[in-house]
This record gives C-alpha cells, structure tokens and sequence, in this order.
C-alpha cells in the first residue's frame, strides 16, 4: 500500500495510491479513520482497516491534479544519519564509529513533499547546498528495548528521502544543528509504500538524478548499519512512537561521464569536502531521488527570495 | 504572567499561575482559546487575550493538587546548545566555535514537566547520567533574517530545564544524537514565564541543586552566545516557528564543599569529562532547576523498569 498526503485547500488530506495516475481518498473511502498518518499508525490496526477500505476499489482522482505534502506533520523524532555508506566515508574523508549509528536530526520544517519546490539558501550567506539520496523508515509499532531480530516488525514502510544539507552551516560548529536544517531544504516522499510492499531494504538501490543526470547511484546494502541495527539501537534510549523517522544515510557521489562538463566542472564546487562529481542544488534545477521498486521523489529548487541581504 | 501545563484525566490542560498556591484553568477564563500553548502562541494575540482574561481573577484550583506537563506538546524544533557556558568549556576541556552557536535538537519524548519523575537510565547500559541546569526560551512571533537587535522581540518567555544527558551514548559517534534523547532523561517547567515578567536573561541566574546541596551556580551573562544571538542565528536558516524552544546550554559544575564527602567521592563519578563535583543524577535523588524570578524545577529521580536486561 502507497499512502500520500496532499494539499486539499489550506488543509492537509490523505490518500491510497492505486495506479501510476490515480488514488483514493482516505475521508472518502474510510471517514472513521483519523485524518493524519501518525493518529493512524497509533492504532493498532490502523493499517489493517486502512487496507480493508481500499480493498479492490479504482481510485477516484488524479495525481497530477495535487501537489504532495510531507505525510508525517510532526513526528515526534526525525531522525537522520550522517555517515552510513562507505562510499561517503571515503569521499569526506571522515572518521565515524562502525559499531553506533551517527545520529542526528531533522525538524519537520526543513522537509516539503514530493514535486515541492526545494527552497536553496540564499547564494550570500551559503553556496554548498548539497542533494543527498537517501531511504527513509517510518516507526508504526511502538516499542523500547527491542532485539535486531524483532526490529523490522516495528516498520511500518519505506520512502525516498532528498536529505538537502547546506555546508556552511553544517561546519560551523561540532554538531551539524542549522545546517542540516535550513527552511524546505529538503523532501520525502512521494508516499509511504508499507513494508510488506516493500520488502527487504537490502535488495534495493537508491539513485539521485540532477537535470536528468545520474549522480548517486548505490545498494542499500552498502550501509554501514543496516535498519534492523539502527531502530534497535534508537529503542535503547527511548519507545519508539508511531511516527518516527529515520533517514538513513546517503552514497558517494559517482565520477562524472567524460561528456558530462558540468559535472567536471569543479570551479563551481563549493565546501568542505572534496567529491568527484557535482553534488549541489541550485535554483532551476530539477531533482529526483529514486529508491527501485519504491518510486521517485521529485523536486524543483527554487531560489530563496525572502533574504533582503 | 506564568502558564502551566497538567494532567487533566488522559488529556493536557492549560492554565494561569495567579499565586504561589494557585492557578486559573485556561478552559473556564477562556474557552474561546485553543487549548494548547503552540496555537495559542500562532494567534497573534493570543498571549494578550488570555491576559486579559486573567487580569484581576484569583486562581481556583490548588497547584498541589495537580502533575504539572511539559507545556509545548510537539514543537517543530527543540534545540540545545552544547558548551556555551566559559566554565562548562573549561571543565571539558573541549572545543567550540566562539561565533556560531554548538546546535543539536531533542525530541518532545526526552522531557518530563515539573514534578514529574525523570527516568534514569538502566545502570547496565549506562551511568554517566548527568543534570544540566539551564535557561528555557520559547519563541512566540515567527520570523525569518531577525537582526540581532530586533530578536527579543520574538520570544514568547523563559522556563528552567534540566537537560539530563547519557555521555556514554552522547559519546558513541560524534554527533550527541541518543545521548541527549533518552526517554523522560530531562524536564523543562515549572512554567513559562512571559518575557515581560522575567525580563532581562543577562540579569537572572542559574542554580542547580541535587538533594538540598548546589552543584551548578552561574550568572546567565556569562553565555558565550546570548539569546538575541541565538535566535537571530537561527533565523537565518529557517523561519521561526511558535513554540520552538531552545535550551542555552549549561554551566560548569561547582567544587564541592570540604565537607561535602558525596561530591568528593570521585570513585562514583563516569563517564568521559573529569569534573571536580558531583554532575550524575541517580534514582532516588530529588533535583532541582532554579532561575531567580522565575521559579524552581524539581523532579524526583527513579530508576527505569521497563529494562529486562
């Protein structure tokens, strides 16, 4: 099952994808069902009955008709994890632990929808605005103390996460606070796809686009800590809520073609880490992150234009 | 004028302290209202509306009588500051940058209210859980690129808080990530103070006290980086939201007295900083958060149960 929240007037309302062009709306098909995801993953059997109602149905509206909205408003937790494949250990340069998850995190507000526009800091106080693909974990069952094995009954389903970073503000200090939290500077979706639709993370692959361009492209079984690891870590400081987030991690970035001049264009790459490829954001840009057998988170970026200087 | 939040039954209520006894219930001077402290904050006149409300009233119910509740249920942000006290920089001995605030994020779960238990983590995982007296701020008016000088004027109040801390896990990687983010490892309360009650930061101060004895003592000028610096910061890379609370860091801890034998006893000191007093927090002690004008912080220590090892 393939949940999406959208804009419908000033509110935010949710759907069951049913097609590539098509999806049913919640209020319509279950109105006993509360109206945001997170109240519905703190039923037990909210996903169960959600299922029932969508049961052999055709969906009503059309996709292209809304714009997709961030499906969790406020979780209690987003987390996100700095580090987590070896490819961008390698290309930074830098040290983390291999035994604990490099956990920081993210507040709802530096995330908008799938096909939202991307907002990029404005070019005078930040130029290294970085994409990073990534996947996303949602909790659904609640839980504290929980074993590896027993982890992955506490997921309720997988998305695609643009995990947008700007540098500057990243280095600024130890933690990476500010930096990873810049106003819509990043997206999940376009939906949640449940895990039983899903399946095992390992045997997927996450793959960034920029202007069409292939510019992440990795196993997801290159993580460090696979999500076993790290939602049974999580639950050794606190119960896990319906809701929490994990992203969980993005790749290197992969070498530019021989005909690709922009990507070897590195008079235009700014931060502190030195990469092969071209790894930032700017506004006209068109970004896609693509988890195989998921779908693809898109984005526009769009230049932030409430900076008076 | 202080708010309050408290149990009511299964749900969370709000009200006004009008003495050092006794409180108004928001529900009965106000009940066109939003009942919970962020919407009313998102009214623009929210505040001045439940003022007046309160003017002249004498509180009916006995704040004795009642479990006070951490009063921002989920904010979009809940940030902390790491080291921006020159004495807790100096018993670290670690560095930070002198220009850009240490940032790193705590979720709603991490903290308790005033006078309710604070959960200590179980001492087969870690015992290095250590109180971190500090001041509260809670914005009011959003806002983005606030100018140093005009940031006052988007906080809302003040509260204390006890910013527990696990350095075993704050120290697996280099993020603080689980470290700071242990379930109900921390409090912030009694209430918010609004900042035309508590007025200036710079002349309050802090004091810690575990068991009756004073562990932590500072004047809150001797930040690094004072609050109007630290909005205005924050501002920079996204818009302020009602709610967001930022706790501004922690002091270093006082020397005990020669004859204060359980602060000198060092062989029950863990953890990675060498202190010369007592910092750690164990089940069944009481600890205290005081800001002068503002108002004591207490909650009892208990062990966590809910680990089977």
């Amino acid at each position: 099952m393939k949940i999406i929240a959208y804009a419908d007037g000033d509110q935010i309302a949710l759907g069951v994808v049913t097609s590539p062009t098509h999806f049913l709306a919640i209020a319509d098909i279950a109105p006993d069902l509360p109206t945001t995801l997170i109240a519905i993953l703190e039923q037990e059997d909210g996903l169960a009955r959600l299922r029932q109602a969508a049961l052999g149905r055709n969906g009503a509206h059309l996709l292209a008709n809304v714009t997709l909205k961030p499906f969790l408003e406020r979780p209690n937790a987003i987390w996100a994890l700095a580090l987590n494949f070896k490819s961008h250990i390698a290309e930074t340069g830098l040290q983390t632990s291999l035994e604990f998850p490099h956990l920081f995190m993210r507040t709802a507000a530096s995330y908008v929808g799938g096909n939202e526009p991307i907002i990029a800091p404005p070019e005078a106080i930040a130029r290294a605005f970085d994409y990073e693909g990534e996947l996303g974990v949602v909790i659904g069952k609640p839980g504290r103390f929980i074993p590896v094995e027993r982890a992955m009954e506490h997921v309720a389903g997988y998305t695609c996460i643009n995990e947008g970073s700007v540098r500057e503000y990243q280095m600024h200090n130890r933690q990476f606070g500010l930096g990873k939290n810049f106003e819509a500077s990043g997206s999940y979706g376009p939906w949640l796809m449940t895990g039983d639709e899903f399946g095992d993370p390992a045997t997927h692959s996450v793959l960034t686009r920029v202007n069409g361009v292939v510019r992440q492209r990795a196993p997801l079984d290159d993580m460090l800590l696979d999500v076993a690891k790290v939602v049974s870590y999580l639950s050794q400081g606190y119960r896990l809520r319906p809701g929490d987030f994990i992203a969980m991690g993005t790749p290197g970035a992969l070498k530019p073609q021989a005909d690709d001049k922009e990507g070897q264009d590195l008079s235009r790459q700014y931060g502190p880490f030195p990469t092969p490829g071209l790894v930032h954001m700017r506004p006209g840009d068109c970004v896609e992150v693509e988890i195989d057998g998921l779908g693809v988170l898109r984005n526009p970026v769009v230049a932030d234009t409430s900076y008076a200087g």
